[in-house]
């Protein structure tokens, strides 16, 4: 299936998404901290007045509705509407608590919520998404159980995220990382979220106990496969299409490959961790990283999840269109590797 | 009713909830989270050893058991126990957020988390304790419909939550807060947990819609009429009891009777938003205070909201053990006033 098909889908069913996002926003009920959601999200300037800027791709709602539409129930989409706009709701309170706790001042291009309101207001507003993402998940159209298992995963979902976000920091004040330690990290930082965005989807369309997990364990590995790719792009993809630019290794951030090279190499680990390699010198960072095979090892390691995900996917038994879209969604995610 | 008969329901079942708590929180999966989370709430000490510090007083899991047996159903307590202990997560995840956001250092006698661990990762635990407090309230033991009407109302309560934080820190920067502004303020950041204790406590014990709304109401006009009257303690109360000793005046806190006062005299409110008042003349703002007749309107506006609560109470035809605790549990939050 042409990508081109995912495209017309998201440009068709993300808007009332995003409606149902921003009605429950609009809800808070206190012009201030409304005008801090809104421009969050994308929806407005620091003035509150109207904008349109970029509010990520919605990859996540899409996986909630394709989900959806496994189980072949033509309400599907309607019913989990509000469950896509929960789940961008939660990714984007994780992202404002993120940008505070990471001390990063630019997202999406503009300056980062507490870098134009502060701290305070910032840690309050990100609280804020966080409840209004439970708003949305609780107006699904679907039996009661069905919603409250939704909640069920949906609350397990947060507590992995900040599991998840607990190793990612702490890691920072370590050089002893192991690949498996950071693979449990983006277990719960990554893959939590889409792997909750997959199994919530089911869940409210009707889908049986076995589609569910199938969905679940297909969101989860997609997960885990695209942060790895991700990994591998910023060290050797194109700086103009990743927006990168060497950065990862000049931060000397613990990516997969590093952490795999880290182990396989004490020399390389040693380098890394000293800091006192310049700039001019990433080049031979990402030399000795080869040398190890850690380049060949990520990539093998995200195809061989990326392969175990669609796996799980095409064996779901669901309505042909849906997994077909998950599929062609997947691929295009993977094939920005280039 | 004595307040003994209440302090014996606390110490006989306040422990169920606790267990209830821990068993949510030593869930987190990673020690670094799991020992942070207990730290804050009294079990364990900085080191992860077990340790019995002062958690708080336990009210609102109180109010919740309480409002659940006013049905009159048996199984009533066990039904709301998980629900009672969503709240007392809940509360605590928005001390770990203000503490931070307020910058306050020391919590109950010992370093705040956020002194103890730092800002990023204290801001993910707090998420992390948001995120278990549904947990904890979908281990609710009652019909689906139940539970999710609670958790729709627990949501609706931490928007409010996060709405009058907002408010309260922006109050920060402005001279000019009305009275009328301030009770709208705490509306969110105090009542609309006690509120939803009843509310939530109530529905899980099976009230009909009149009675939860009855409940609902008491729970709100209590926590308003404690703020106002914590307000009151912080300028005339005993120090010794209050543990205050003039620091709300000396810190030009923005409480109810300074509002009132404000309004009422000019020149009292230069002097208190100057900030260049010494602390010998405290006093002086105590009388100027006196002198606009706040105090007094102070106290009329405490008592007449705790009276208006008590009649719903008292009008919500419950049971009336429960009702009679209730009120008992009221009372001896509200005889502070000495």
């Amino acid at each position: 299936m042409p990508n081109q098909a995912i495209a017309n889908f998201i440009a068709e069913r993300i808007p009332a998404v995003e409606a149902n996002m921003r009605s429950v926003v609009d809800s808070a009920g206190v012009e201030g901290l409304r005008t801090m959601l809104r421009y969050h999200l994308g929806f407005a300037d620091a003035q509150g007045r109207s904008e349109r800027a970029p509010g990520g791709k919605r990859i996540r709602p899409a996986l909630v509705l394709l989900s959806a539409m496994a189980a072949g129930q033509p309400a599907a989409i309607a019913a989990a509407t509000p469950a896509a706009a929960a789940v961008e709701l939660l990714h984007n309170f994780s992202l404002i608590h993120d940008d505070i706790e990471d001390g990063d001042t630019l997202r999406r291009g503009r300056p980062t919520l507490w870098k134009v309101w502060g701290i305070a207001q910032s840690i309050n507003t990100g609280d804020a998404m966080f409840a209004m993402a439970h708003q949305a998940l609780l107006g699904s159209v679907a039996p009661a159980e069905r919603v409250l298992r939704a909640m069920h995963v949906f609350a397990s979902m947060c507590v992995g995220l900040t599991r998840g976000q607990h190793l990612d920091i702490s890691f920072e004040q370590r050089t002893d990382v192991t690949a498996t330690e950071y693979l449990d990290m983006i277990a719960g930082k990554t893959a939590a979220l889409t792997e909750a965005c997959c199994e919530i989807g089911a869940i409210l369309g009707g889908s049986d106990d076995a589609q569910i997990a199938a969905l679940a364990r297909f969101g989860r590995d997609l997960g885990v496969a695209f942060q790895i790719q991700d990994d591998a792009l910023g060290i050797w993809g194109d700086p103009i299409r990743t927006g990168k630019a060497d950065s990862d290794l000049a931060h000397r951030k613990k990516t997969y490959p590093v952490l795999v090279a880290a182990e396989r190499d004490p020399i390389f680990r040693a380098r890394y961790f000293d800091g006192d390699v310049e700039s001019r010198d990433l080049a031979s960072l990402r030399e000795m990283i080869e040398a190890t095979g850690a380049r060949e090892a990520t990539e093998a390691a995200a195809t061989a999840t990326y392969d175990r995900g669609l796996e799980s996917l095409s064996g779901c038994g669901g309505a042909p269109e849906a997994i077909g879209m998950l599929s062609a969604l997947a691929h295009s995610l993977f094939a920005r590797a280039a």
